[in-house]
């Protein structure tokens, strides 16, 4: 490509509404240009990059036997009543009637409209496994779009489900899409991490997430220093540490004056926090009629509580909903005081996290306004129901797989694996033949990857001060040709061009700036937009028969010979 | 591919509700399934050929220069209202509103868009031309989705646009467009032919419309039998033949008593229609505070009026617009027995199209109930304001070009390029500095592929009994491989498997129909799904050292060498 010949839309000035640094580069290195919130237009730059992801994307899914597919963007309200999702999917679904009025939407997945051809399409088990995939443009109406195309309202994403007899069927096909994800973002280029994730409300069993690791990531990942132990840190287990002492304290009760919380309590007597336990009231399960009981959660003091994992606890309610002030004040209870003694004996379920299980000696509220107790012990003065993992794991925690200590990294999820088990399958009756000539619910797996995002995410994992550095696999331009004062020197130019044609031929993505622009500008340009190699071509190399090279990570740029330079930028 | 991992979906009975030949066959073949009225779900086959034609597509315009880029879908509402055609483009432009209740459309076409972009991103003529293309789905609600994917609501456009400094450079782009065009279709392997279009409403001054040709086609195209002359009949010119012959006749009244059509006269008087004229009465154009004035057409009665003609008339109101009875009886005139004569005296326009003006003792109305004149003729009996082009061309009109005689057939439209002029560019206010550093409002084109439609239009011309005939270029698989018997035959499956191997390690698309499924069945498959080469190989040919061969197109299978084979299906 000819760079006077390309649209190079690049700014010099951070554009002001975008917060985070992707967003900043892509819109200075002219990649993307908003249209409308959460709406974006690809410009050149970017489209050149966009291709490169899809065509990896599609080359692994392809090799790993999934069948490309195309599915309509708009997709007939009927079918998301059938799965039940109209109603459930929030407002973030899209909805709107055609000229008949008939109802539709704007399809931000498309579980509903794949099960539905399946359910036309497969007769028999013998047509199982099937695994289908597009690369497709949806909708999602966020409320609050931002991060540019990181939470965009139109998006492409990459979309696979498979079809299964059972369970083991889809596990070996959700292994080798696991296995696939892997060659995809090895091959990106990306230092990515396949974590355990929540299966969250789209149900099922089995779910990966796969995350590009980037200090600006929206998930905490918890791993193994030793192992490649890997877990959203909203799945990551807390493991049992230690055995509970003996105690050696005798209660007593403390007077603590408008000390509520953990921080003022702990300072106030001089305590550790990690040797107190905090109270949280939440929503039980009601039975039927009835209303629901409060349950009693004790963690650490130091600890935070998982929602999720409390959710899936079988007597505490999901959502996760916490206890009114009348419910709490019928208890005789008052927030900030409330510790665990006597609670079983009014009748309420107390839940008591691991690490809270274990301590002995230690301080809770007193269940008496503006009172503490010290010399707290379980069993002796405090019974609970049950004890659980209930909070979120913390660096230095032991890995739950036994090899080494948790440590805790931000991600962006670029994918996601799922098993989706008979969810859209039941709801709408995708069924086959099995061999015995009866009809049985399939079993589902689905895979995403966020190809728009992959993009963003990409760059929050590789720049500078300068610009974007790309893995060489999804850079615009792979090489950057620079003539020096190439309107004053035909000698140059000529080089240029002999280069330029010589690389091409042998493959390269090759940009030639031949524009009418300062070498400053050139290579402020070339810099942004991040481009892996930059060969300048000057009368001064020329005499001495070598080429000026800088790669977009060195700090000076070395002349080096045609050999050198051919080495350099080698795949 | 191994058709055992592949999703053949073919149909033995043609659905109920496919009309045409390519939308039974893209069901039969398993291509695509409906999903809702116009909207189709692309299943793994379909999906093979649409990727081959976008790949195509992208190749041709990228070497044209064009850069790709991509737009959304979703657009605002507010682009459109600047444009104008928030109103004027009717219930074929799905409206919607976000859940903030901003308005937004689903776009049919990316004018506004790209023309937005243009006017942030342009800022110098030495930015000039830019031509940008995007492969991206549109969305067109139409009233009666038909024909499968050749009228459905959703379908998939290669739409490009192109910004100038003048006229002359917009012919330029104009021209390689047209030429990357020819390349295009030609590498598709259709038969194709660029014609001369109308405008139409999307405004501007200079379009040709690439027709696939076959005889479902909704157009019709003239063309030359001795040069390449070719244009939609809507746009043809019907030349002016021979001079008026002196008058030989007396101007006669005759009775012709309910004898109001050409038809009905014709046969009462024993005449032939191509001696008489008929006439049409029309709205001119009225004068600010005035009423329209009426103008009369009149035409040969063998010929048909061809309304974007007569529409192009300064004097004629546009949209054309029939003359209202009241208006009619204003003058004195009943309609079936309107001739020419005394017209021009009662003030009326009267514009005769250039066939009809080259009669001599002609059969007219009367201008009086149940009557008409015979003899007539032009200056000595009926006066006329202007001659004119207006009637559309008939099979046997000589060429506008002066080369051979037109005939006329049916063609289906894939493209359009389109010289838009300032439309967009004054609406929007997309300006330019130019050389002297003044602003001026850039000049546009546009270039559309409707690369679904490309798909149906290319079965509408290459099919027989058996199904679908691909042009190799677009072709799901370029060979199939059948062993016989494989399953009590490992000798069979091995020799296919090895020739397998080796034609893909050649770079071609092969299927190796190793189903568990009768020869019969396997070989009605390929054929419906149009794949050029089969080769089958049995215990036989194995012995004999041949291949049994057979062309998508040939009648019958021969036995043939591996040289022979190879040659047959070479590049």
């Amino acid at each position: 490509m000819r760079a006077s010949r390309f649209l190079f839309a690049t700014l010099r000035e951070t554009p002001n509404d975008a917060e985070v640094i992707s967003h900043q580069l892509m819109l200075r290195a002219g990649m993307i240009r908003k249209l409308a919130s959460g709406l974006y237009t690809w410009l050149p730059m970017g489209v050149r990059v966009l291709n490169k992801v899809e065509a990896i994307v599609r080359e692994e899914m392809d090799r790993a036997g999934s069948l490309q597919v195309l599915m309509p963007v708009t997709q007939p309200a009927s079918l998301w009543e059938e799965s039940g999702r109209y109603v459930q999917y929030g407002p973030e679904l899209l909805r709107f009637k055609d000229r008949h009025s008939n109802d539709f939407v704007l399809g931000p997945t498309h579980e509903e409209v794949i099960t539905d051809l399946a359910r036309n399409e497969l007769k028999s088990y013998k047509q199982l496994p099937a695994n289908f995939y597009q690369v497709q443009t949806k909708f999602r109406d966020e409320i609050r779009p931002r991060f540019g195309v990181m939470r965009s309202r139109e998006f492409i994403m990459k979309d696979a489900y498979s079809f299964h007899a059972d369970q083991e069927s889809l596990q070996q096909t959700y292994d080798e899409m696991y296995d696939a994800y892997c060659r995809i973002f090895t091959r990106l280029g990306l230092n990515f991490r396949p974590v355990q994730a929540d299966t969250g409300s789209i149900g099922g069993s089995g779910s990966h997430e796969f995350h590009v690791l980037a200090s600006s990531g929206e998930d905490d990942i918890a791993f193994s220093t030793e192992s490649d132990y890997a877990a959203n840190v909203e799945m990551a287990e807390a493991v049992l540490v230690g055995e509970r002492a003996a105690p050696s304290q005798e209660l007593k009760i403390v007077d603590t004056p408008n000390q509520k919380t953990i921080a003022d309590v702990s300072a106030f007597l001089n305590a550790d926090p990690a040797q107190s336990v905090k109270a949280l009231l939440v929503q039980g399960v009601a039975e039927e009629g009835q209303t629901a009981p409060v349950v009693a959660l004790f963690l650490r003091g130091d600890h935070e509580l998982n929602e999720i994992k409390a959710e899936k606890h079988p007597l505490i309610a999901s959502p996760l909903t916490f206890a009114t002030e009348a419910q709490i004040a019928e208890l005789g209870l008052t927030v900030g005081y409330i510790g665990p003694q006597g609670l079983v004996e009014k009748g309420l379920t107390v839940i008591v996290d691991r690490a809270a299980s274990v301590l002995s000696d230690f301080v809770a509220g007193a269940n008496e306004a503006d009172k503490h107790a010290t010399g707290v012990n379980w069993e002796r003065d405090a019974q609970f129901t049950e004890v659980y993992d209930l909070r979120n794991v913390v660096e230095g925690d032991p890995s739950p797989d036994g090899k080494g200590t948790i440590q805790i990294k931000r991600g962006i999820e670029v994918g996601h694996i799922f098993q989706l088990g008979k969810k859209y399958s039941e709801a709408l009756g995708c069924k086959v033949l099995g061999k015995d000539g009866k009809p049985f619910t399939v079993t589902m797996g689905c895979y995403g990857i966020g190809v728009t995002r992959v993009v963003a995410s990409a760059i929050e994992q590789n720049f500078d001060e300068k610009g974007i550095i790309w893995p060489e696999a999804i850079a615009p331009f792979e090489v950057a040709i620079v003539p020096m004062n190439a309107h004053k020197s035909p000698r140059t130019l000529e080089a240029a061009e002999a280069l330029y044609a010589e690389l091409q031929a042998a493959g390269y993505d090759v940009l030639l700036d031949d524009r009418d622009e300062r070498p400053g500008v050139k290579f402020s340009d070339l810099e942004i937009t991040g481009i892996p190699h930059r060969i300048v071509i000057g009368e001064k190399g020329l005499d001495a028969g070598t080429f000026e090279y800088k790669g977009r990570r060195d700090a000076e740029s070395i002349n080096i010979s045609k050999d050198e330079l051919l080495a350099k930028i080698a795949k």
